[in-house]
């Protein structure tokens, strides 16, 4: 948050950057995750709510951001990446077993993690999350060192946006399993 | 965590850098954070718990950490600074009032902030947080974009670190009120 | 490369650090790149030599560096992400279809590119090359932000590296299907 | 300041930026640091004037600035922190005892320095500077690794913006005290 | 490329950044280095193609770009240096000797090299390359850490800008001489 | 200035990074500038005094540094590059005409300041200064964004470094007049 005297909005990374006596606590505070997501309503059983510098304007230049994810019974987190952040997980409520995340030389580094304490998913890395407990929730508070730091969801990625040729070769697969599983995810235009 | 083949430690930020065939879960967990520091025994009502890379080695060359802040009831995280990072907290139970920091311009920007909320402390600007309970306790998790962000305490670095002097002519306070007001800190040597 | 008068080696960032008037033009040389890498013995056909501060002791600190990559008659170099940078490939032989990537957005952003054409990859997103020629073999320069931006292959990390019951909850494939591909795949331990 | 070929102002990090034939002499000159500062009208006998990217465009993504202090005889520049910015002092004219900083362990680190002698105020700690002399006027030169490092008197910031409740808490004043302290302060709105 | 909800362009670092899904492969695609540029019709034998963001704007915040230079038979690309980014080349055809950079201790660091093979020129340092052949062309792909390094031709920039008397007391050449080597250069005003 | 347990030496960017309650003011001050370097001893007129961190230790890390600039009567710091660091000069003592830089666009952007003003010197460009003067000397501080700026001198390192057929052909200098100019300049081994 610079000074600036400039009457319009002065732009700074693509966000607004208010004048220092303009601010207001509102722009430094967001209640989204305060609420569990419906995990159970999704796919795989795990919800993420973000509070990045699309809804926290303070955040901008700030290099920082935060996220809350929940987990229905059984829930996962399914592999992704974060293109532009590292990621510590602090965990709320449950156990999670996994949370793990794939090292370069193609190494899982997982283990069983309890409420209340932390794992680190170095940038860039393929990671997830499962919530082990066949009946109650989880959730977890995720903290990223970028203000957006944006998600790549692999499974989606894969198999909704890449060509049948490329999984037929990458993953070995006989086209017709790839017909079918592609069926399954839209891919967007 | 670099490729290294060397059979000596390789230092990285003056950190010990494992080669990616080595590195354990162990050295991204950290279970520190899970229990409630011991908020009442200290003078203002609130301890922090750091997970930096002092703690969890895995955070080396990431720019990131956390920490955990309890809250005895009416506790205050008393006035500091970060001088690396800035800082997002969420609250884990209990409600702060305020949650606050001041601008260069010299504007207190503060909220009341409820179990699940989070608020934004911009890098290197003094702010506090208070648990408004007279009788519960207050939590929150805080996430910095820093490996080690540091802690400069305001009022340990001004009453016990500067000399009368300073103080005097700074806070227009007289030399046997500075006197008796330095008495209550230990220099640090 | 920064002036050190030292006798013993010193570190930045793992590697040593030459003082300026003992470094050499081998430093800053590398001659791997120069010949075909044996694509066609590869399982998808395409194969990756690198040029970075591993072998390039030059690049150490300066945030650069390159690699080649041969490409079989329809040789595929599979989907995989650069934890650490972003890519600029530019066509040395051949033709590529497709050079893409996966925006975050899970939308396939690819084309065809021929001889001394250039494709960008941004930093952690999916990517992949596929050379079109049936009987031609094609090549690649890359070049990368980082002086060591870690390659993560998609492939070996899910089949190879993920458990069972998180590939068959990510993908909804049948514990079957999912056990029959794992056994393709050695994991690294 | 990049080429730019749009006829309107193009603006990076929020300030307007030329197109490089555009440029002239004026953008990087500045001449507000040539006269001393009237420093016995303050307070505390000490003025800072700024020559940041607000005085001086041509700053513009450098990440650089210099400001000059003038001290009155026994004048204090009081405790305050940078928080984007270390800081290196260049005496012009005078003696200055103390020159300090406070780390974060709470140890001061100061000295006694001499005209032309310079001495280091790492990014984000408290500091301050006061003039030896008791009829002699001091200057310094400051340097600064941002173009805009932002300024937090401490001063200021606890008693002016510091609610009442807060400053009793921190300092253990009592509350008489602490409202006759802050009646001496402005707050900012 | 972040996502932008705002229908207008939002600049970053001063170029349009385009909603994620707008995006196409054009953004990120350049045809631009795939012919040889017209090195014998300029003076010293020696073209340079940029592909930086100016012309790829799927570049902007990647930290990274390209450029192709074409040397004629005996063709030299002159000193210069690049003031914000290190640069790889890679030999596309031909042989240089030399490839070189001056340190800063004021020691040349050059060598002869042949196709495939790559050198490395750090930031901020004086470089050239000049064509072995007499008869044959040569070509390299030269790579950078900056989506717009910038380049300053020191021949140009010393005999074309720098005033008569300078360059005499620089050079220790005779004002008759300067002013004879500047009646070759066209001043840029 | 990191907390370390260590009893040997840790190192960070290669300096030794001590404990914090281990620094001593003398870490953080340096005396060097304090005396007015013997610039007529030189072959131009002037002479530099650098305090980066080779002789100021607690610069390591904080991406700062300074230096004094002595100049005889109509003395002049020949045109030269700082790799590494953009810079501000601020007059000490006496006039400077010119105080100038050349483009990337080969334009000279310079100006006649005098004491008490600064001047802009962007990173990696080609730059100089001369006393005005014809019988007074003149001083600068000038100040850097690096710990370790490094200088390139273009005079020495174009005809003291690069070879006789480079130069010939790059500035249409007769291969006599070259050998003339070279036989002035010691090549560094």
């Amino acid at each position: 948050m610079r000074v600036q005297k400039a009457p319009i909005a002065v732009k700074v990374n693509g966000y607004t950057c208010k004048d220092t006596t303009q601010v207001t606590p509102q722009d430094f505070y967001f209640q989204g995750l305060a609420t569990a997501g419906a995990a159970s309503n999704t796919s795989t059983g795990a919800i993420v709510i973000g509070a990045t510098v699309e809804k926290l304007p303070g955040l901008n230049t700030l290099g920082l951001s935060m996220s809350r994810i929940d987990y229905a019974p059984n829930g996962l987190n399914p592999p992704h990446v974060h293109p532009r952040a590292s990621e510590i997980i602090y965990v709320l409520e449950g156990q999670l077993y996994y949370v793990g995340f794939v090292t370069t030389a193609g190494k899982l580094v997982a283990k069983h993690i309890n409420k209340g304490e932390v794992f680190v998913l170095p940038k860039g890395l393929l990671h997830f999350q499962k919530n082990v407990a066949k009946s109650a929730p989880a959730s977890v508070i995720a903290a990223f060192d970028s203000q957006l730091p944006g998600t790549q969801s692999l499974v989606c990625s894969l198999f909704g946006a890449l060509p049948e040729d490329i999984l037929v070769k990458s993953f070995r697969f006989k086209p017709k399993q790839v017909k079918k599983i592609k069926s399954k995810y839209q891919p967007k235009k």
